[in-house]
């Protein structure tokens, strides 16, 4: 069985590896109308893919999966339409292929300059979200890469169904069927030769669970891109204005719980927490009555039977639910060690007045996105005008939080000569 | 034994990673001061070090090292001076930390934005240049990284001269010592432990050969920007200009042996090979008379007893010695099918006149360096304006060809906001 599995990726890879150099070569226009395609292959197949949807909810209720996997795994009507908005907008988006910059000549006389290229084959590991499938693939075709996807079991039916509307509209466009390929088997064996065939893949982008990511990238030979969890932090200032941090605050922990950018921490300065913790566990559990409020000795000290006792296990934790973990810090200084120890490098934010501490937190919090003034549910590929994103990279290397088109792609060195030799 | 090599690292990493977050923050002028320390220092110690070089030439020559290894292992003072010229050159580039860049509203009111920001500890793992050591621990202090060095036991005693200047000059000008340690024990098991620190080791870049590469990309669980072979093409057109060809064909041959960016094998088009070859070998041998030829059949139909035959793995190796396999192809098509099937991604060169084939070799011949009438032997750091290179990536994420300071950097996303919460 395994040696067979083997051999089927082997396939697959070869496939991809084949499909990947003419999606590379392939022009603008050939690509947008392979999306266009798809996108009215996706319209025309609506019903059947939110049918196939439905038997995934059934099969995850059945199986008593978690609300947070649950509603990641839905697939509404309204969800539907924001993927088609969604491949529209990588529609719309340029092309960065083949974009050459910073060419300049060099005292030798070459011109040199760099010129943005597809990786080649990316592979994709995620769990519930059937919607990934379809961003992932477009992001891939617009940027120049074939893609192998490998969704979780839970949503097997709703990615089968859109996986065969996007290869039937790549064949009837003219671009290779293997370009997007959709491992149909849930054999964990695929996943194991995926991250190991360095001949044929040349980045893996894992979406799922810390678990998940953590095993993958154990195990992985091909780089991966990965995104270990979101615990994002909202630090409020002393001169925070609380008419902004007030809305922000409550933005960025009920506006969605299954999502990483929601708010797990809230950090509050010590000189101003008797005043803004009473107003903000108010307007929260204005917002959502059912949150639940954990803070520290402080913090209890302050807001009473509104809050239970967080022990060390609650600043580590990326809840994804109805739970916000709350301490008042000394000072900036101190908030920045909170994140720098128990975050996840993901988002964090500050909320303040003062020129300087915006810029130093700017400067000194080193997570992927850090914001002042803003709610962290801001970070995200639509927000930030990707188009869509394959995920969201807690990596250092290459591409740090969203990662939309130019994650999958990289800069090679070009040289304009004229007949120029090395001294 | 293997035990103290762990707690040894262990120790190492912490120490690095706590000089990491004072690197970060280090403002340009104090990361030039330690540069310009750091000079002061090699120079006063010049005699030390190139006597230090000796004793490693010497054992070097006792050991029985095959010549282009002790090419890269020998300090001459010109090499010393060019060594002091480079660390100079980074203290001159503008510091790449902090700059923010591309900031723009969104839809949603949010100013969005990148700025660039260190990887944090890179692990360095070199055989034996010793000119390396600097280099690599300029470029560290200058992009804010913390270093952790690995020379090749052949270098020992010249590293070890190099990173006495370098972490006393560190430690007087009040930048923490341990931003650059050099691991002063040859056993092997502080490599195994240095590529799999994750919790301390941001980037792990191995320089060496492709054995010690591919062993360290097999081990590491920390992210490597890996250099394996540089097996170089130049492709001569049939539009080529011959004026231009021959120097340049001779230049990226003879210049230097024991390059990565060296021509290994030398492409004509059948067109020209009969009037192309005999110049290009006449004028090869005439800058090197112990140059060995290795051809195709057309090749040797065309040159005779000036060349032996060559075989399969004659493409495929990088000989680092005066050795130049050709091949005879029947057109630009063929050309780049050889160097997609047998290259190495490093740097590969199409000499001709021709617009559109100029155009089209450029897109698609997947290597990190494509150049366009010039020497393959400008694929470096210094001559690509880097101040110096940490090496020459043959990978696809992050960083291709000569990385220099931005390679030891990400961007993280930024927004300004005005108490913007996601609608």
């Amino acid at each position: 069985m395994t040696e067979s599995i083997k051999q089927m990726m082997q396939t697959l890879g070869q496939q991809a590896k084949d499909a990947s150099r003419a999606l590379a070569r392939a022009a603008t226009k050939d690509k947008n109308a392979a999306l266009k395609a798809i996108g009215e292959a996706l319209e025309a197949s609506r019903d059947t893919i939110l049918k196939a949807n439905q038997q995934d909810m059934q099969n995850g209720r059945e199986k008593d999966l978690d609300s947070a996997l649950m509603d990641r795994l839905e697939l509404t009507s309204d969800r539907f339409d924001g993927m088609l908005a969604g491949l529209s907008d990588v529609q719309s988006l340029t092309d960065p292929i083949g974009e050459i910059t910073d060419m300049a000549y060099r005292p030798s006389g070459i011109q040199l300059g760099k010129m943005r290229v597809p990786l080649g084959v990316v592979g994709m590991i995620y769990e519930s979200r059937p919607n990934v499938t379809l961003e992932a693939a477009s992001l891939a075709i617009k940027s120049g890469n074939a893609i192998i996807l490998r969704g979780g079991s839970e949503a097997f039916h709703s990615n089968q169904a859109i996986a065969k509307c996007i290869q039937s509209a790549l064949e009837s466009s003219g671009l290779p069927k293997a370009a997007v390929q959709v491992i149909d088997t849930t054999d964990r064996a695929a996943v194991g030769e995926l991250i190991t065939m360095t001949e044929f893949v040349d980045v893996i982008v894992p979406r799922g669970g810390k678990g998940l990511i953590a095993r993958i990238s154990e195990d992985a030979r091909v780089p991966v891109i990965k995104h270990l969890d979101g615990n994002c932090h909202t630090y409020v200032d002393d001169k925070a204005d609380f008419d902004k941090s007030i809305p922000i605050v409550v933005n960025a922990k009920t506006h969605r719980y299954g999502t990483c950018n929601t708010m797990e921490t809230l950090l509050v300065h010590e000189a101003i927490a008797k005043e803004f913790l009473p107003l903000a566990a108010d307007a929260i559990m204005k917002a959502d009555s059912n949150m639940e409020l954990r803070g520290c000795e402080q913090t209890q000290a302050i807001l009473g039977d509104k809050v239970t006792a967080a022990d060390e296990s609650d600043w580590e934790t990326e809840y994804l639910a109805p739970i916000l973990a709350i301490k008042v810090v000394s000072d900036m200084e101190a908030a920045i060690d909170h994140i720098n120890q128990y975050g996840s490098q993901h988002t964090d934010v500050i909320l303040t007045e003062d020129y300087t501490r915006a810029h130093a937190f700017l400067a000194q919090v080193d997570s992927a996105s850090v914001m002042i003034n803003a709610s962290s549910r801001f970070a995200d590929g639509f927000e930030y005008g990707l188009g869509a994103e394959i995920g969201i990279s807690t990596d250092k290397i290459h591409a740090r939080g969203p990662v939309g088109l130019h994650g999958l792609t990289s800069q090679k060195w070009i040289v304009f000569g004229n007949g120029e030799t090395r001294a």
